[in-house]
């Protein structure tokens, strides 16, 4: 029942644009499902593109600190989905295993202190004000 | 409402004996609100206490990167508390202000994609199993 | 290991009650999944479906629309099962795959968004108040 | 910018027998914040106080389970009104300081291993499914 | 601690631009301390309003549904600021109190009913695969 | 892709030493996949089953209540795993169909009521503060 993929030979003009973009930019041979599903609404496609492409881009940070960002997002939502496809980016850009264990124990960490903050109802100190 | 927070001159010596080690190992001159919130229950300050300090330690991940990605976490949590002291933490190891901004334009976009791979229910890609 | 479905010829009498209201009120010659989990639990059953009938129904939104915003919390909650038969719903009721987009392009933003303003702790303005 | 907090002197027929309820209900003076927001939506207050009314009731659980249970998900979900106005419903259920700190710690460590198992995309056992 | 605002008086051209446009789009005085404090990121400002721009604008849904969607998205995700400037949006556009009314108890409803499908783990109906 | 389950045969002493207070504590003959699954990172297997192992126990809650507990949070934060080895160990624990059913009732009415809370940005009344 969710909509159907749109492969790049039954894709419109300016989805295939996308695509073409998108391979030319990771080098890779396809795009991943997750633009196929989105390009049954080409606008969304499109700007879904532009965004990532410039958020995810070397810049103050490096790749493979904004993956594992990305992929600490994707866990404390549980988006099975962009975990696999994130996790295969950080991997791809060197991500070892011991570093991928610190990464889950930060994140399990983090949502643990955040209840305990917010059930604790922490008042703010004065110098973080 | 809130339960008390258990200043370190009114402390029973097990928590008097963590806050020591806090303010040492983070080279501080008294232990944050959090600390003093959930010194209520002893067991969870002690515990929480020497699973943070694990976690958060130099290892195969910096600490700067580690204390990202604990923003990126409570940002997505929306706990106002973390990301106060958290924020402070990461300042102080150094983030500059684009850091911040590619940080917080991470967390945005991967909260926005993470949905719509949930909202088109799109499939796993063959590669990705 | 998750509960069995209770199917109408299995239902007490309470049960087969409610199915039978389900059924009458949507036209649909069975009741979903959905209703035959939580008919494990009678009070549930009978209660949930009394409520979701009243706040479903025609008023001052028209049910496309509160169907539209069934799946915006859904699709934000990543529930699978309510995505698909609340979908269902909203393609029934007519929605076209153009307004399907720019639904998920409106849960998308809105997820971004809020984070954005949540990280950078934006202040309420004064007219907000 | 919220919507005026509905009175009982102020408030329609049915809003009032509604008031009269909780108060007698719960043997209070006045009814909470909550119920005089949603009053702003008479169906709204008819039905959730009908709906909490039989689900916090004593029956397989006993009332101080139950409020431990709703604080867990409120604390979970951010909810400040609804932590403190539940935490001083089990506190007067007679909750000792020592069981909200298991609470809290229960509550932490759920959050905690759910994200690890999410993270490690844990496959379920066959025991399990 | 939160970055200050960025007023117009003093903000680099490139903001400036975009304070004017969402000024002229929006018809409104001065813009909200969101696009002030996103500000702090420049290329985030102008990214985030033109996203913004293009998936509230009309089209195939009207601008008081998809703000409504933004409000129910809101809600879930427990974002104070993104209610307080949302709801100012659908009032507005012209949002009744009946309406909202209705809004939040669809949004209640949902985020009740993605609970007990995730709690009874129901499993799909064969016509929703 | 995700990480191989280390067996027992397989493990590194300090990940053997864990999997058996693992099952020597719960008296089973073997463990579950989540701890083969984050034995990939010792450190993180010996702290969380360190941690686990102390919240968990016996103490002024009963372990019933800890793990009916720990499925409400599961159920909130949609973690299927946990939810399926949770709803085991609190069946082993004697819980009935009946409370489970007040259970799921208490966390949707919960996660429902969390929403209107949020929604209508109920104020601290003055006794709660």
């Amino acid at each position: 029942m969710p909509l159907p993929l749109i492969e790049q030979a039954d894709a419109a003009p300016e989805v295939r644009a996308v695509y073409d973009d998108i391979k030319a930019t990771r080098n890779v041979p396809d795009v991943n499902n997750f633009w196929k599903a989105i390009a049954n609404h080409p606008p969304t496609l499109a700007r879904t593109w532009e965004s990532l492409k410039e958020v995810m881009a070397p810049g103050a940070l490096d790749p493979l600190v904004k993956e594992m960002i990305f992929v600490a997002v994707s866990v404390t939502n549980n988006c099975q989905y962009c975990i696999r496809s994130h996790e295969a980016a950080v991997r791809r850009l060197g991500m070892t295993d011991a570093q991928f264990g610190e990464l889950m124990a930060v994140v399990g960490m983090a949502n643990e202190t955040n209840r305990l903050a917010v059930g604790y109802q922490v008042e703010l100190d004065e110098r973080l004000r």
